[in-house]
């Protein structure tokens, strides 16, 4: 690797994604040995010492128990540790380098038992459909898992034999030899094909008394500790010219060449232009006109206008551009839309490479299909990625597909991460939007680029009236309020507004009059959504009532959380009703049937808030 | 295949997952066409008719917008339609046809964009380990996705490659070439090795006029439909021997072979032993002697004790057996124990394929990584599986490890499916089971063998103290109540059970007392907990303090839900507070130094049930 242990922020050096992350003491004690920068900015840095790899895993220290960058430790691009994700991410860090122009290699070392991942497989076809030679793959086979020995399926043997099925071409050598190590390094993107290095490895290698057994996890006596470091010693004399030694290999890493980057535009400065001009460049002139548009129509328009604004931004999809409508993006921008085809995990992972290289990269799905990658999700909020996750035909709105193609359990899993702070301990972990409208779906857009960090949005599949001015305001943690009336709070987001607006039609005929608020975001700022609330008359409890087309615990919960917070003793209380997806959806025809199976629609609603007022 | 269209049920029938589930009317038109029977129960069962194929993706029809046994089409094992899960639950299938010793074989149609998914390269590797070799995979490979083209990475050769470097058997046919398909056909499990039929096909065959284009998802228009039929009309009498045609190939399926399965014991009524026989069983005899036990090693007790009862149950892991305790059930039934290695979303797919072919299957890995299958968990769901989950080493207390190993939104995530009513309308469509102790963990996991649907369990890694007696009474939705205290209610589950408790007692100086309720299942019934909620006194609200070791949207959000719906004018208010993980955990060396990062530790829990209080 061409890097300097001092700087690795520079955009030229190659780069080493450890995907099997348990591997990563031996990471820790070389960069000690090398002095390597750690720190949680390029100010704060300071270079590691040999005497801090002894804080291994303490809470003060940088060197997380798994590669983290995260916590300081800026070698590493992002989080490991879930097996089966670092190909991915090298493949984004070589997607991001070609767009950059940088030389840099990147280096993903895989175990063979996490080779089982079918992730790794998905990431082995993405680097090949998009030549990315300068990802260097190697596989480190010691046949050691964690309850047993690795599968044949994962041998060395039938690693190769993969790979070269893949596509790829393959070096299979002794894990040991540091002449063979060299020489199969050397071949790294010198072909028309990536390149994997299968490297036959020995747990314990270098002391006759380890080699045998499992050590996986396992530490070495203090007992035996003497005797190992002496073999080893005299093995590393044997076979490198470190410490004097006769051997071929010199450890030092090369100085990498200089890059200097073009600086990029503020996302917080970007001149967006007014909802009207953003959809006609989208190819939607007649949205005010007609009074409609689906959101993610809406959102397919906005995101070729991020592209526009700033050329960090890029996009990847898996094979549904034309659902999601990240196709906008894709004709205006071709160079910096990626096409994973039906591979979501490989593709947020990737999204995460791309993220640590500077990119603000916006991966596409139907919503359902983003759960696919939820783990990988997860790993993006640890890398502290500022990914942004667009999932459509969120709900039940889409009703024909049936449940396999719906996500219903989406909003509970994102409001998770909206509960926990990021690393400023302000602002959340994950912010998730839920656009009633195109006007509302555009702002959104813009409020997912403006903000540094983890995002998700949830378009729907049909065509909606809009409900906002072109100038409407949208802010984190925001609500709106579309109608007021004393009797009761109504909450909805994304197609349940409209679904509310249509049971308010009924209850009007009851004199029954609520306030409409429209949830867009989540987390939902407290001190907005109980001043949005209508107060308490004379023995009156204040009545909230939400409503979600999806499973429980999205924005139910959160209104929830927080009114049940705010009783107070000598206060009227709050009640809050909450209302969701009451089954397992099926097939209908019409958005409006499948609304009425799941429990939601329009009379059902009303009704619920009959027995609320009751 | 051989099949009796009339009685789906057989359980020597050979059966077909078409894992490319969007193709599914081709099969309901076949279906149709043999009167195959439909419904929800072998006793509501009647033929399909031809009319009823004008149903299509209608609210009242059995035949949904993608496969989907649960609403009455049983000649279908598992929902697809997410792609790229169906290989793996033909694993599951042919694992139990195994233990069954049917001799049916499966069949799984794959479509080639489809194979993009890594899972599809997980069960691939498992069926070769476990020589499934009554599997016979289909790869239709007809080059169109729904985006665009499909790569070349999924082309027929590259798919035959693959393949054949997975081990499998390979036969590359003209998928429209009758003779040819039955002659490939003929050769499924003939071999050491699993056969897959790789079928160049196109779109649109046997019309001229619909051979060229994409015609993915799209119709064919009214006015070209006659003349495509009579085409098709004309190839089926040439190729077949149906309607008196001259063809190579009789389309009537043969009849299947008669199996009785051994009757099965009632989960409902299987003796269970006490809790400490069932820990000496498992090789913890000292547990109550020593008072204390990791849940983990209890579930692995209980686990290896269902398997003792109760045949059906049935085991399996993802490499990490020495971690969940797994292995107590692998060493005593080897038979029903399926290593998976380490791919979670194959294992949960199998374990689908296992319970439509009426086994009990336990899946068990970290918590953190069954997240890597919560898509396939969802399809699971509408599957109708009776698969329990079980994640080890939840939460935070893990520590050292860090982030990458901790299960953080899993709560929130099975709450949502816990949060909607299965096909009986009454009882949730998923548990989840929060277990404090040993002797809860013994317990839920009998709830969990008794109950037939999903669920979810969440195990730790430290070892705990024993909090219940033996003879403890564990029952759905219930809670316990550990402490009596007039000041408020302190809601935990899990290791927050004894987190709490170190907490009352840091109140305890300063007079506060609480009355402790341990949430060990999700969903709660509200009247339950709402009875075990202190009452009010004079000018105070009702207070609850809740707190838990994972993101917010769990246990947390339960409470405020039933709590904020309880409300009422007039009474007093149920005030609620959460908390919960507050930031992206790092590794400790300790679980009480990560509770305290996470900020949840007992003297923070003590400081917020002050400030609740002031």
């Amino acid at each position: 690797m061409a890097y300097d242990p001092a700087d690795p922020w520079n955009p030229a050096a190659d780069r080493l994604v450890l995907s099997e992350g348990h591997a990563v003491p031996i990471v820790y004690a070389a960069y000690a040995d090398l002095g390597g920068a750690v720190g949680k900015s390029r100010e704060a840095a300071r270079p590691l010492g040999v005497a801090d790899v002894d804080g291994l895993r303490t809470r003060e220290s940088e060197l997380d128990g798994h590669p983290n960058p995260g916590e300081g430790f800026p070698f590493f691009d992002a989080a490991t540790g879930s097996l089966g994700q670092g190909l991915s991410v090298a493949a984004g860090l070589a997607l991001a380098a070609r767009l950059d122009g940088s030389p840099r290699r990147i280096y993903a070392i895989i175990g063979d038992g996490e080779s089982r991942e079918g992730q790794v497989w998905e990431a082995a076809d993405f680097i090949v459909d998009h030549k990315l030679n300068a990802v260097c793959a190697i596989f480190n086979c010691n046949g050691q898992g964690q309850a047993g020995l690795v599968s044949k399926q994962q041998s060395a043997e039938r690693i190769t034999a993969k790979l070269e099925a893949f596509g790829w071409k393959t070096a299979t050598i002794d894990g040991h030899d540091p002449a063979a190590i060299e020489h199969a390094l050397s071949q790294a993107g010198r072909s028309e094909r990536p390149l994997a290095i299968v490297a036959r490895t020995v747990k314990g290698w270098g002391s006759p008394e380890l080699q045998e057994g499992n050590w996986h996890g396992k530490p070495v006596s203090a007992n035996q500790l003497e005797a190992v470091c002496e073999h080893l010693r005299e093995n590393v004399a044997n076979l490198t010219r470190e410490s004097g030694g006769a051997g071929a290999v010199d450890l030092r890493p090369p100085a990498p060449p200089k890059l200097k980057l073009e600086p990029r535009p503020s996302p917080a400065e970007a001149a967006w232009p007014s909802f009207e001009e953003a959809m006609a460049a989208g190819g939607f002139a007649d949205v005010v006109k007609k009074g409609k548009l689906a959101t993610r129509k809406a959102y397919g328009a906005a995101l070729k206008v991020a592209g526009d604004l700033l050329p960090q931004v890029v996009c990847l999809d898996a094979d549904v551009s034309n659902s999601t409508f990240s196709e906008i993006f894709r004709d205006a921008h071709p160079e910096r839309f990626f096409e994973c085809k039906i591979a979501e995990q490989n593709m947020v992972s990737a999204a995460v490479g791309l993220s640590a290289a500077g990119r603000i990269p916006f991966a596409n799905s139907f919503a359902k299909f983003i759960a696919r990658a939820y783990d990988q999700v997860e790993m993006a909020s640890i890398s502290r990625a500022n990914v942004k996750l667009v999932g459509s035909h969120a709900g039940v709105t889409l009703a024909a597909d049936g449940p396999s193609q719906m996500a219903l359990p989406d909003v509970a899993y994102f409001r998770s991460f909206a509960s926990v702070r990021g690393d400023d301990r302000s602002t959340p972990l994950c912010r998730v939007y839920l656009p009633a409208d195109a006007v509302a779906a555009y702002h959104c857009t813009r409020l997912m680029v403006e903000r540094d960090g983890l995002c998700y949005m949830r378009t729907l599949r049909p065509e909606l009236p809009l409900l906002y001015a072109a100038a409407a305001r949208f802010e984190p943690g925001g609500v709106q309020t579309l109608a007021n009336g004393d009797d009761l709070a109504i909450v909805a987001s994304g197609y349940m507004v409209h679904e509310a607006r249509r049971a308010m039609e009924l209850l009007a005929s009851q004199r029954i009059r609520a306030t409409l608020i429209d949830a867009y975001t989540l987390p939902i700022d407290p001190e907005r959504l109980l001043e949005a609330i209508p107060s308490a008359r004379p023995g009156v409890a204040r009545r909230v009532f939400v409503v979600e087309d999806n499973y429980g615990g999205g924005v139910g919960a959160e209104v929830a959380e927080i009114c049940a917070g705010a009783n107070k003793a000598g206060e009227a209380p709050i009640c809050v009703r909450t209302l969701h997806v009451q089954c397992i959806p099926k097939s209908t025809l019409t958005a409006e049937d499948a609304l009425d199976y799941a429990g939601v629609a329009a009379p059902q609603i009303a009704d619920h808030v009959r027995a609320l007022l009751a």
